[in-house]
């Protein structure tokens, strides 16, 4: 098999980081979203969708999303857990890693789509309006999440899992997203430099 | 355990159409969205994101997020399997229901909350410009689709799974959305009609 990985954007490095914290190494083949690359005949006989990541197999077949792909590798090496055990860990690991995915990630995402001029040929429209709304979606959840982390090191308590690693990414986004983390959210801010000190975060 | 309901909001329904397809009964409390329910200080203590559904288990803790819901319910009684079976199968079904959810339950509900009047005070704030802009985005994803569900009858193929459920709620959505399907997708509307059909769709 062989990813087709996006270099910085957060999905392709939610699955790296996925990836580097089950010790897992497959071959890479970078995917130049610069270039346009994403959108050439090839990758999207890929994906039609025209988004990385992708995972393909040997026999030709290929998976997208890259919590679609990150739960493959769960299957396939359960060890360390990071989609959560048991009935209730499994669900509240999804809980979590949805609320973070859609109300901290895919604001800050909107506000980088929506506003980075960068993007206008790709966000069509670009709908500034949207964008602006988005930083106090944002924050307002980061406030929520910021009371969640006191006394918690990890989203889900005392173990890191697959939700951390959205906020991990969310958080990152932020810089291209010209954003800043609010102040006076310690637990938030703590939780960020400690998923930041892992190695798994260089991936 | 109990689950806080929401009545004909996809994500509510979502959870019922699953709870059908798997023949479980469990006591529902309904939640009127219409008289602001879900913004109660009893229902904020529940969720503080103030959405539904919410299942609250006999100890009193509290699962969000209409997906998680259903993964728990996948989990406690497997049979049948609607979250797909084996890595592969598990991870394709994960990619095909994120795929319907983000590119068709999305959109369809931003055309909702961006564009309906009575949305006014609850999407704050309304940016019609990007209500308008889903619905591209929506129909985009309709053609792919379309092309997809030839000679399948469902998104998996033979088997009905989440992701069928999820295209079934986001169609539906397109009537208060006050959008129609485009003409000449054939497979899209037959598919629309095989899933209308099951008796599960009445829940």
């Amino acid at each position: 098999m062989k990813l087709y990985d996006g270099g910085k954007v957060p999905n392709a490095r939610r699955v790296r980081v996925f990836l580097a914290e089950k010790g897992i190494s497959i071959p890479i083949i970078p995917v130049d979203l610069g270039k346009n690359e994403h959108k050439s005949t090839a990758f999207t006989g890929i994906n039609p969708l025209q988004r990385v990541p992708a995972l393909v197999f040997d026999d030709g077949s290929v998976l997208t999303e890259s919590i679609a792909i990150c739960r493959y590798f769960e299957e396939t090496q359960p060890e360390p857990p990071l989609f959560g055990v048991g009935a209730r860990g499994k669900a509240e690991v999804e809980m979590w890693q949805r609320q973070l995915e859609l109300n901290l990630l895919q604001p800050i995402a909107h506000v980088f789509r929506h506003l980075h001029p960068a993007m206008a040929t790709y966000e069509v429209p670009q709908v500034a309006e949207w964008g602006e709304a988005n930083r106090g979606h944002a924050s307002r959840y980061m406030t929520l999440l910021n009371a969640h982390l006191k006394d918690r090191p990890f989203v889900m308590g005392e173990t890191f899992t697959v939700a951390d690693i959205t906020g991990l990414v969310a958080l990152d986004f932020t810089r291209p997203a010209r954003m800043t983390i609010p102040d006076g959210l310690p637990h938030l801010s703590d939780w960020y430099a400690r998923l930041s000190a892992r190695p798994s975060a260089k991936a």
